[in-house]
């Protein structure tokens, strides 16, 4: 018995030099989101922890830093084209705030069961919103059939050269501002946060260790990275709704293999009591997703006693109406 | 009939000098936190908006700068003693956080139903809690009962020239931020941060029309100022739990009579509909009480359109348990 082969990094997979390429077609569009960090959280766990603050970030995610990296090359290259994206939420509105803001029409493929919150704020950008059953119908079929009839530019959620270049950039500011640090925990989706953030790691800070952190029920990615097979899951049932992408990517997955260390899995459970720390203690809204970074740190679970660790918070575009109808 | 005689103001009230001097004392001690502003806010309401945003400040709320400021002159004129406060929350932490960074030892009197988050937060700074039921002891009483009792120097929540200078140092922050305001909107309990606001508005930002608000339930310092004659309201119930003072003070009442130009009060509702839109839009936790001004603004009941408009977001302590408990 042999080993399966590892996938095959993709010829036109992003550097370093398009992370460096994306921050400068960014800068001063995206907000450069502020390094928070607690007392508490560092007494909690015996480190000095560093928090990337992309609910900070433009229309509440760092998901606006792919897609206006991706939309403005599109802008440039065919002008008057319009773009399209299927997305579970953050992406859609990362699309169709950076469309609107390049004068591109967007139409965005978005799940029937998506928050309220996300699609209110998508079509409040001008975009055109397309829903689909998220447990009968594949979003990506749906994308690719109305992109082909159209004549519309298609900007994926993750496995895009910009999407993950931009992505880079949060990873490269949270370096820029705090040096070298020993880990860092990064959410893991479809892995485009994952996969940017390690290249901006290997170039900044190459010593430090990249943890990729997913929901137990989502955790396709970590089975992928054990195995060095591709694994897939279907329409997890998890609170992070950002992380129920069905696999990684053909660029997302082999950059994962070479530049991560290491992947996890937490709880729904543990997400909340992360989330529910970050917002009593630091006074930052962040959405399960965003928290699975936080989670995977106060687990216990990696060693980080003494060390310089890094989070990135993805992103804070939680649905409040549940939680006002029911406290109030 | 004559009109009842405004109330005197005390020859040691504080001025602008205070604030500057608190400012000094504060520095590198206390956070200087960020104005925030939103799109979505400014096209709501069609201004431009900034937001002292002092969840941010350590213990999560303005009390801090004021609780600082007098301890710390306590602690240089009489070494070894101890401080002592009464508290519906906030000014508890910030005297007991206060108190730990000077080596004073600190004892607080709270409401037995103030926020547990509170309750544990003060007791977390190494604080001795005494506990009173609002609804018959007279928190005061207790407090210099206890003070005298044991020598201890008491630091009220906000009737003191050194804390309403401390507060005051949150809108100087702003105003050196932003330039000259149109209108400045600060919640109101006691009246410190709101007098202490006002002090630093008639010297940075003369023409700017100060406004001061409260709850419903707890609007004794609107009808205060209307009839220019004190006003009490008995344990108002209200979410905003850090204006359920009993009146305005004996150098807040004049200082709010001669330096504010309007009082409004917003209902219950109003301040969990601006909460909502700060948590949402702006992934800012702010507490009921620290939405006050926000959700005056939203009111509409003050035109501000085309206008520079500050808001001071005052604190950002929630008691996360009631929320995740019925969302979980």
């Amino acid at each position: 018995m042999t080993a399966p082969a590892p996938p095959l990094l993709p010829e036109d997979a992003p550097t370093y030099a398009d992370v460096e390429s994306a921050a400068r077609r960014i800068a001063g569009v995206a907000h450069r989101t502020p390094v928070l960090t607690s007392t508490t959280i560092d007494r909690l766990t015996g480190a000095q922890v560093y928090f990337k603050a992309e609910p900070f970030q433009r229309m509440g995610a760092f998901k606006f830093r792919g897609a206006y990296n991706a939309a403005s090359r599109i802008a440039e290259q065919s002008a008057g084209r319009g773009v399209i994206a299927f997305s579970s939420g953050n992406h859609a509105q990362a699309v169709a705030l950076a469309a609107s803001l390049l004068g591109l029409r967007a139409t965005i493929v978005m799940p029937n069961d998506a928050p309220r919150v996300k699609l209110d704020a998508t079509r409040g950008y001008g975009a055109e919103v397309v829903q689909y059953d998220p447990a009968t119908e594949d979003r990506e079929a749906i994308g690719r059939g109305l992109a082909n009839e159209h004549g519309l530019a298609l900007i994926p959620p993750y496995d895009h050269p910009h999407v993950i270049a931009g992505q880079g950039t949060a990873a490269r500011e949270l370096l820029e501002d705090t040096g070298p640090l020993d880990v860092l925990f990064v959410c893991c989706g479809g892995g485009g946060l994952l996969s940017g953030s390690a290249l901006s790691v290997r170039a900044l800070s190459p010593h430090c260790r990249v943890i990729g952190v997913e929901p137990d029920a989502g955790d396709d990615g970590v089975r992928s990275f054990t195995t060095r097979t591709l694994q897939r899951v279907h329409h997890p049932q998890t609170i992070a709704d950002g992380a129920r992408t069905p696999s990684l990517g053909r660029y997302t997955f082999p950059m994962i293999l070479r530049d991560v260390d290491h992947m996890m899995s937490v709880s729904d459970e543990a997400l909340l009591g992360a989330m529910r720390l970050l917002w009593e203690r630091m006074k930052v809204l962040v959405e399960p997703t965003g928290a699975l970074g936080a989670a995977a740190l106060l687990s216990g679970r990696e060693a980080v006693a003494g060390k310089r660790v890094g989070v990135i918070l993805s992103g804070g575009n939680v649905d409040m109406g549940r939680w006002f109808q029911r406290a109030s």
